[in-house]
């Protein structure tokens, strides 16, 4: 069983309201309070997931992890359009991110790609993070924090105008207004054969990233989008829920071949 | 950059017919040969991947390495209807699956979804898979072992009408005819708070499901298809392509609660 | 230039606001008041669709005439959910509604699809709807009435479950909580040859007139759903709309044929 | 009970087979030859719909009608990429098209959109539908001929650069390459207030047709897609078809304001 370490994000349970409160311990101290009475957060450090814990009432709750999709879709904060989990889950395989490797993402944004890179890298891994304004770093690494996963994420405060530091990622996501712009310095800052991923939300952004593709030594582009629809749960009446998101963005990914090889 | 192995499953790739080859280097010995002229393929192991090759015609293929979604999509042996990348990656990520993790299946298919579980839960984790049928364990392993992921993988050659081994799964993930008979298997092979998955491909299976999970201490419970739709590659004339998946599977997500609590 | 009628559902435009204001004049007598100032109603009739009218502090509007389609989205009163157009027009078109046409129907509702059967079949044709409720019939025929479309809908306040009394229709279409009851009365009011339309919004209920259709002398099933995503009208940033309808409901067809022949 | 008249298209269906023939009467003279005997084609007229036939052999088909529907998915000849029903059948909705109107489109392609608005506006009804190709326009009249819809076309071998000679058109579609040359013809023919349609397959298409339009009076702009996915027919293990169209059309609607007036 896992053990709750001071660091986490919980989620604490109430059976009987089925409401759930995420707390991260290690900026939420003191006293945990509600109607149902209250809590002293620090007795949660050492419990095992999944134990119950008691208010001065005699109420308990359950404690839960917090899962990556949780933290993502319910607690994380954000200053701007979030890479949601059925995109990011996608591009961070597409891009064939695993343990030990280097990605190199720019922008940060709010930190949802940023997390999941740096969840499936390990600490063997390393997230390489470009990122032109101090607030997404202030507010993403914030987020991060709350993950665990803030150590495994290097921030470089830096227009990427003037290129990327690395020569040997092995993958670059690209989530900026003109990635057009930048994919020649995507390219370089990439391993030969390996995956370079874009994220526009526009048509017109993915024409013209297709274009400054067309003209270097990429090759393998797609392009799509990724749609989730979910289902209403009563299985007398099983049917889709009436509304879902109709849009995030495009994606668009690319192998890079040698120099001067165009396909 | 990344060296080639012995074992890996390489791409050489043609770059004047744009032809990839498939090769995995353990099993493909000797000589390659087209009409562009053979060549050795022990020669390839310890170049690095980008690197050039030249047949004894003086053609020069590119070696590229083979994603995991490379080799999923084009060069997976299929035994059985398998799971997609769209899917696979959406189904780790709502698991929380993560370097070090220990995942439990069932069945393992052709190796589709054990690849992607073992690709990120790294050389300190384990994905163990449950199956029934010999012929498929033995075409899955091979698979895997073309990925260099065996080592992470341990098969079970049994039923699991007897339940799971396991006690405390960081995640359950069901691929079987008739899930709702294992769910109370695959909950007390499940940690406390952590998340279940399931996949059917039809309505009618997704009713029985869920009229199970009711019966049984979940919360959180998730019912979802995903659709991706691909794009033509032309800037001037962008449009989806023609025609795209109109369906694969349902997908059906759960988190355990305490034993004796109904959401 | 078509003219104003007595018994029209207008749209006064209001340019400047780029507001609408859907009148029906045969029910909104009188004046006419907005901050712009007042204008009589009557002055309406007799003037020509896409003309001006002026109120009393010299403002213009300009009268545009309700569609259709504008109705049912904007302007009809819903006791009940309705079909909506990306439906409705897929389903007349799939049972074959033409000018002259006799369409029964079950039930009302609130007179959506009856409206757009009507709208189709002209003066030469006739809707027959069937309905249990008073209070949607009441509701749908003062809808139908602001289409002037009220004289081609006979409405029948009675309970399907004894049949329909025609036996000759060319299109049958029930919208009903439990459609397979009531496929032989459909059957049997229905020209061999001709389309049955059935509407549900749950898989549980399609699932079952499957199984009635299979039992009878029906052929060319069909089941399918239709989802209409939209777009942001900026050219310069074009993209989807950020959210869609994920369902109204499952659409199925079928072709009678005659007695005692089973496909 | 309709009659099978000589100009019909009709469908003879082998029960035993479950296979339609789709023939024309007018064009298809003499017997009709299969290995389950043959028969006398002119014996069809003046029987009924849902009536069998025999042949020389003794077998029996069934005579059905031939909808508008099954037309254009089989037997429509198609010199072009066709208007699927999804789409015309909506299109024709959100033109308001009904009987008696005067629909005016460019150009006729295959004829399969002109068909759908040939069926609404009825004998009182006219589609007026310039085409510059001869080819198409023959091919198209014969796709109307065998559905007894070609007296309501009136078709024009004319180049719409130098306008429509309509000013009072119901409805306007546009279905040609390059829609935003010939918008301010259109807005020309069409009645004040009214829609004008245009369909697109490109997103490149569907920014010049917005670009256009901002410029002009026109209001009630949308552009849209329609997706229609068809289920499989088991009801015991229901689900979706494997593939589906991924992209038709997208299809562009606007109503338009009096002149000098911009929304």
């Amino acid at each position: 069983m896992a053990v709750v370490k001071e660091t986490d994000t919980v989620i604490l349970y109430d059976p009987e309201k089925g409401k759930k409160y995420f707390l991260n311990l290690s900026l939420a101290k003191g006293k945990f309070n509600t109607d149902r009475g209250e809590l002293e957060l620090s007795e949660l450090v050492g419990k095992r997931y999944g134990e119950f814990v008691e208010t001065h009432k005699g109420f308990r709750y359950v404690i839960l992890p917090c899962t990556l999709y949780d933290f993502i879709m319910y607690k994380l904060n954000r200053l701007t359009q979030i890479i949601y989990p059925k995109d990011s889950a996608y591009i961070a395989l597409r891009l064939n991110v695993k343990p030990g490797d280097t990605v190199v993402e720019c922008g940060i944004g709010s930190g949802a790609m940023t997390a999941v890179f740096a969840h499936i890298v390990g600490d063997t891994g390393k997230v390489i993070s470009y990122e032109k304004r101090e607030e997404f770093i202030k507010n993403a690494l914030s987020n991060l924090r709350k993950l665990n996963l803030e150590n495994r994420v290097i921030v470089k405060h830096k227009d990427i105008a003037e290129g990327f530091d690395e020569k040997d990622a092995d993958a670059v996501f690209l989530d900026v207004r003109e990635p057009w712009l930048y994919i020649e310095h995507a390219y370089r800052a990439l391993k030969t054969g390996n995956m370079l991923g874009v994220l526009v939300p526009t048509v017109n952004q993915v024409i013209e990233v297709l274009k400054k593709l067309e003209e270097m030594p990429f090759m393998d582009v797609e392009v799509c989008e990724i749609l989730l629809r979910k289902y209403k749960l009563v299985p007398e009446r099983f049917r889709p829920e009436d509304r879902m998101p109709a849009h995030t963005a495009y994606l668009i990914f690319a192998r890079k071949l040698p120099e001067g090889m165009k396909e």
